[in-house]
């Protein structure tokens, strides 16, 4: 049982130009090499702290079958965390802590999400991001800029089709010239006044 | 004549979500309001001694039309630094130091500007940015990313097609939630290394 405020964190990577994959699903560009003067480099314990913050990931289908397709080089890159995938198939569950889950989103956010966990981690994809906005279930969004144009490929927020009003809650800027923007989704005329 | 390095410089205003202009062209979102307690807030001093530095602006004919369009309540913001409006279409010239530009890209960079100009702004849109990255005419690319997402709208770089590495320089978060993100567009592979 958690205690303190739930939280839904939308977190994508893209390019300058709004791309989160391109047409043929590369990956080469998350190695785009930069070096920025000022920019802040995290520490192994850092990273580890962060990483034990979240408390549940929830994916759509193809980021997951991204991730098991990185697995196979990388390792299976969200430990023993929990994984919610948002998927209408049914599918042999390869590794551990992963649950395929084909209901409405309402009810997993409000049901099974928030009686379980405070710090759960949207990780992909736009699809689902879209939904999850549209809905009102997401609270933050995360986007961690890569320093490059991609010029093609599949666009975060997939043209969502409604203007939503954010709040700037962090700027980090790193070494390898990632810009991470942590934004705050304002689900009320009242939220703009912080 | 100028001293000193030439630099052209692609700025843009987009949402979150990549879009620099919505369809219907209305402006309200560049008023979205935040507060960013982190932020900088520039003096009308560093506004006015930013401007001064700029000695040409460049600009597609819409980003012209919607510039006429907006002098009428809040005036002609280029003030009487020259501007240079890339159109085939032949029209009457409104404010004092605008000109058309017809031919071509390369030659209007590298026999005009770069002669009578040191420091030159592209102020829109996507298709001329598009051009002018594709030409490797551009050398910068700030962009100012507003709190909000669009939705729909107008793309910056207009699926350009084509990859491009960005080297970061600086990154500027601002009291109203706005941040600014300054590149190097890399055009050879030993730019890599700085």
């Amino acid at each position: 049982m958690n205690t303190g405020a739930f939280k839904l964190t939308i977190h994508m990577v893209s390019s300058l130009d709004g791309f989160i994959a391109k047409t043929d699903n590369s990956i080469s560009w998350f190695e785009t090499v930069d070096y920025y003067e000022q920019g802040i480099t995290l520490t192994e314990q850092d990273t580890a702290a962060f990483l034990k913050s979240i408390d549940c990931y929830v994916m759509g289908y193809r980021t997951y079958e991204h991730a098991l397709k990185l697995s196979e080089s990388y390792g299976w890159v969200y430990g023993d965390v929990p994984v919610i995938v948002i998927t209408h198939r049914n599918l042999p569950v390869n590794p551990q802590n992963v649950e395929f889950y084909s209901g409405d989103l309402n009810t997993l956010v409000d049901e099974r999400l928030k009686s379980n966990y405070k710090n759960v981690w949207m990780a992909g994809g736009a699809t689902l991001a879209k939904e999850l906005i549209l809905l009102k279930l997401a609270d933050d969004i995360r986007l961690s800029i890569m320093p490059i144009i991609l010029g093609e490929g599949k666009l975060f927020f997939d043209q969502i089709g409604q203007e939503q009003a954010l709040h700037l809650k962090n700027v980090t800027a790193y070494k390898n010239g990632i810009v991470d923007l942590h934004y705050e989704i304002k689900h009320s005329k009242t939220d703009l006044i912080h």
